[in-house]
């Protein structure tokens, strides 16, 4: 099987600790060719790190002197969307981080091209690959949950505005906790249930904490240039009874630093995922079923390898250009939701 | 002061627990005159084993023979609104047991008439009356809690459907875990935030462990007579960006046997509220404040006490009749936003 | 249905705390008529207490007078042989306390005259009824274990040397801690693998402890006249290699107080049973399962439940006199094994 | 004093993290002067590695080359008997790996050339080390524990069957759970008593999880060539009422994932090894005695010399050629006895 | 033996709870036969309700009607001084609450005059019956501790001002922590050292929250009429190097509601009292022994034992005259070092 | 602003780690120019391992080549007081470790040249530094402990008298656990309390285990030539009534490896150091309050920068000469207290 040429858009620190090392660990399915980067000696310096013979400054000489078959998308959120056109009318496949983008309708627009080149786009929602996520995969399968009909998913932080970067800056990120954490347990509570999309979205957003300021556990933020929500809670309700509860804060007055977990609900079963816990009925009697030996895996080599797959052809779990569509749709309507008040 | 003569209407467990303790307790202020029952031998009975003169199986002879000053309402809920409209057009004040009514125009009418009447109509929601909600209150009249813009509210239980009385039964009780338990909460959740009417209201409910049956922790039930809601989710959004995240279950597939808890968010701290604790910054860090010697107190006796405040029109924290209408509407709302779907 | 005549043998703590109240709530299928003890003002006075009609001091006049159609006995060990097989011959159904009796001879005797006469002979193993043992049979019965291969079976008390009684007179209870409570957890060992005979058996038996006396936790036992082991080790050994260990201790240098306890093992999962635990595969990862909600239950009253259903034909879960039979020869053949060293 | 020299024969992990640091730690008694393996390239990468002169494969040509006088073995199990009987010809000292062999004739056999030669033979049961045991040994020698009667020794995995080498494969090891894990701790407790032979012993051996398969927690094994028992259980009894129990497991239904502890119950007082703890009686009062700041240290180191120690005629701890005797046929007796059901 | 007529002086709760059950369950050794208190009819109640023939409101009545043989003194502390006097003038031995007196003249006094008319005079300070003081006196004589050198002492309330009786009085009481709870730890710490005399002795008192007022956990005190020490805190020096450090309080800032405890530092061993632990060594190693079956016992019945034990002339573990005239005398030297600063 | 010109007196462990590793991170205000040691090679090697010039064996060579701005003291105890004066008398800022000097006069003096050459003089008590600390600090200032009238201050080891250096050595010390670990808490307290000087000083040293000798966890000390108090405890008296209790050890029979806090008593709340908790009223409740984000931080880098900050004449928190002087009388008095008995 021939190699596919891939290349990196962003030069940041989720190029250098996450992408790049899973790809090389790949080098049986992929060539890693060239680094593009705002900053070329920026992009030079991470290409020379990891061995990669191109560095760029503009993903036009890029696609003109290396013809990528794949291209990684590392960007701040408001680059994805155009990023994304351009590389999928190069003809590549995208590994995009996550949010899509900033905009439903990009991300809708995503999609379609996509598949009208035949080309796979695909998210990087890497928490699918944890060993739990992967557990509680196998007893929905098995049939230990029944049916699921509610979803608690959260991913809060009590202290957590990340003082680097531009997180508290909506204009480049399109929002803030929902955006940066939210997605991520959002992606996950609607895999378990086969990624439907919601009848009716409620939901707010708040910004009283990360406007007055005050001590930061992720280093310091300026109260005075934060644009974007703290904080926001929101209700999705599907068709046949279902329902998500949604929470995500950079900044919350609660008890602990951090608190990332999902309880699923079923009628068989409910599961929590951290640690990985079901809750159900053995030999008639209500039983609590503990999984103490639950490893540790490189989810990120999982999810480059998922990708890998899915531009193969084959069966894989990442986030595809429709899940992506559908999730940032429902990210826009919690964000309308919480506007019209 | 002259003795305010009280009777009982409803002659079970609640009447004979609760409320005739806490009416006997309070001698200098109530005359516990009568017990009025379906059935007269039990509330001949029940007067007997605790001193009361009379006892009826007609609310018509209970209020001609002994004239009452105020009634005592213990009886199903679907009784409620007749119950408590006689009451009050016999000029008695009325203390009713939760929730008000089993539908929102009723508990407005019975508000309305009170008003009308100038009779104080009251809810028993005792949960009021705990040290850690005494504690909440004032922590929020020091302004340690700020403005608050998110309460999670829930009130869970694993497989607690009641094997007894009329739990199950949708006519008698109007519904299920949401109208017996769920309104516990949500009273205290719209107390915290000064009893608003929520802009919009979106809910669920469920019934697949009820109508499954199983192992049950409070008795065994039928599967088969199951008509109400064993569980039921809902999301309140009110005016200027504030939220309400409210649970409830009879039968769940969760950890914990009975778990019922509020997490109150606010912009200078956050409480929990069992066991109390206050997520704050004290000096410049983030702290966490526990109060280890909170003592339990009788509840009952301090809310049959806060009636007896309003009725002799002194400050009171019981659950007004206005309250106890906004409640019933939103419950209906939460219905409503289930059943549409 | 008519009632059975029923009478007490022993007019001891065991019949006025467990058998007399058992069958005083079983009133529907058993009458009481007859205490019958060595002292007969005491026999008279323990009938007196539960409203027992008669009171003897000689079995001969309660055959003669009474004419029962079963007697519980409750006396010392060693009156077990001779007092059921005179029941018997009275044409009574025996429910025999534990041990059977003190000698193997004697257990095979009373088993082979119960069966001749088409009479039921139980004993009294009351652990069997335990919450925990009766979902490890439903366990085993649902194929959770697979096969069981191995068992340890322990009672143990660090210095529980009885300070009353006749614990430590080797004539009187035929043994110490092996005989006394070794018995109660061979027997559930057993019944959990079928009751079979071990081809081999090889045991310790061990005093020194006893007989050097020092801090007692269950009263204070003099050293000079202890007869018996105040510990026992064996191992069983059984066709198709299966095994148990059993280790039963009066005294020993351990840190747990009282510590009883078995665990299965068996090839698809292992059990402990105190607390109930389940280790094995789920959904194809180790995985350990806890059940929090088993009730605590009126264990005699089962049992004596059982026995009464053996009377009348149907399935039960007493201890039969075969089993009893084959229970008492392996406690012989490890006492004999300890002996010839 | 004159160097001893020294050499490896099987060069894998156990000589390269084991045996080589340790003896280059005590370079003022022993030159290392060759490797000898299977395969001569690894030999030669493993001699260059830790500065070796010498690399072989064939103990041939070490012994004419190099006249070594002491050998390490740490080859498989079955080649334990031949290289020691080939060194001790050569006059070698000899510090071989345990088990001492695969059978009891020729852990005999080895004893009887060593003492006819005037050599030292020693195995490295390296747990003799442990401060832990170190502690017993002085709890034991100043009175402690009193008279010694029983011990319980166990050794168990969970889903420890080992997914590299040759542990599943009866040929080279001899057998499973019980030669691999069994020996270490029957080693201990047959120290502790003096190593006196048992008058009897009656085991079992089991494999029906090895021989089925599942999830494995030290890599996956092939339950197709599974040969050996995952799992054994054994009784000895000993002249003057002494037991030992044994259980060795690779794989069982147990809740800990590795689970290696002795209990050690004397007249006195009773030891558990780890972590250690005494339980006996202080000031006439049953007491525990904790041992909180016992060091961890090199215990290969410290057999290491204990084996150097016995070659020059000193007092020393290292398991000798007649204790690995008596050891090795009590291994085959548990064998023969498991065989015969 | 004869038995000695006792009679109580002072009629509350420490006779009614304490001193009397005692007595009466020493009927072979004493018999009660009056109470003499303020309020006759309390008195009387006081003997009706305990069988006891007299009620006196005079003492000299009660030793003209009565003549005992010995008295219990329950009074507040300012009464003991001269009703000791009174009863030793009347040939009475006397069984005194603590603390003896309330200044030191008065305790040595009484001991004067006890020891001139050869009685009894004791004090109740019933804490030295504890199990766990045992035990520490018989380390103490098993020579496990050594040479003592060092005590902490301490008692230590976080709200525990009592809100009922004296004990906010200074001119009953005499002091307040030190003279109410100090007193008990202070009389086990010189027990423990022999009772020896200190050299020097450096303390200081404390009021700032008595006087301020707040949440009381023992009832609510009245700031206004709060006269004596809240906390106090002392140093005492006695010959050969060896120290006491000494701490008690009503009301103090620290996070445990009642914290009673001594640690007693020798040169072998430590000890901490609650719960009991003996820190030393072992077998060459740092050991901490913990003792898990220590009884809680009738403290007041063995102190009242030890008292009638010292009457008969018997060797007694009660505080004895002399001891409290030491312990006084500690008391107004800690006091006069407080106040001259 | 142009750099001072430092010198580091003593070339041992505390150079080597902390000091000179602090003052390269403030290359900013410091230049290091030298290292002087008694040894000229270890000097030299030093020296040339943190990139520093020169090296010294003679601090007159020293002052003579380099003429420095200020001096680091490292060396033992006894040499302080000569190295400061000279120091001082060449016009040297001092950074002396602590304590100041083996004599309460010497640390006069010290601080009398400093003050007369306007030059500044501190001690590394660099315990002020950490985060606990400094909220102490910030919770006083915030009036959350209202007056501070006690304080306990300790600083325990079991075993820790250190295997190395002159600890034991009286002449080079001055004195053990008091001199050594004491001072640090000590200077901790008087801090908390406004450096005040006590009106009475009241305490005893002991050395019962450090002549004995035994198992150490710190090395192995020789208990022939330990001359220095292996514990010592004190009780400070100062006007108004406040008082703090001292206690530290070497060695001493208690349960902890190492014990190091403060607990400091105020009038409106109180606080433990480690972990940092301060106990109070909040909301009229009694309440614990709890920081679980406090950072370790670099304690060293922190107090020599309030080292350079004293000496550019800014508000520092470091230790001055004169309270230096204070802690030294106090040290001096417990001695001469505890040296009369």
């Amino acid at each position: 099987m021939s190699l596919l040429k891939a290349a990196i858009l962003g030069g940041g620190n989720i190029a250098d600790n996450n992408h790049i090392p899973a790809l090389k660990q790949l080098a049986d399915r992929v060539e890693l060719v060239a680094v593009c980067g705002r900053d070329l000696a920026k992009a030079r310096a991470l290409a020379d790190k990891h061995g990669i013979a191109h560095a760029f400054d503009s993903t036009r000489s890029l696609y003109e002197q290396c013809a990528p078959d794949m291209v990684v998308i590392c960007t701040p959120n408001n680059l994805h969307f155009t990023q994304t056109m351009e590389a999928l009318a190069h003809n590549c496949h995208v590994f995009c981080e996550k949010p899509p983008a900033i905009a439903a309708q990009q991300a809708q627009d995503m999609a379609n091209l996509a598949a009208q080149k035949g080309l796979t786009l695909a998210y990087n929602f890497q928490l699918r690959q944890t060993s739990e996520w992967e557990l509680l995969m196998r007893c929905r399968a098995d049939g230990l949950l029944g049916d699921i009909y509610h979803i608690n998913a959260h991913f809060l932080r009590r202290r957590g505005i990340p003082g680097w970067g531009y997180f508290t800056n909506k204009a480049v990120q399109g929002g803030g906790a929902l955006m940066d954490l939210g997605v991520h347990v959002l992606d996950l509570a609607l895999y378990a249930l086969g990624y439907p999309t919601p009848d009716q979205v409620l939901g707010n957003t708040f910004d009283l904490i990360g406007k007055a300021g005050g001590k930061g556990l992720m280093g310091n933020w300026d109260p005075k240039t934060f644009e974007v929500e703290d904080a926001a809670t929101a209700y999705l309700s599907f068709p046949n009874n279902v329902s998500i509860m949604l929470s995500a804060s950079f900044a919350l007055n609660t008890q602990a630093d951090k608190d990332r977990n999902l309880e699923i609900f079923g009628s068989k079963g409910g599961a929590k995922l951290l640690p990985f816990s079901l809750h159900t009925e053995v030999a008639g009697e209500l039983a609590d079923i503990q999984f103490p030996y639950l490893e540790e895996t490189d989810i990120q080599l999982k999810n480059t390898t998922a990708f890998l797959d899915a531009c193969d052809g084959k069966p894989s779990t990442v986030c595809t250009a429709e899940q992506g569509a559908i999730l940032q749709e429902i990210v826009e309507r919690i964000y309308r939701s919480a506007e019209k008040k």
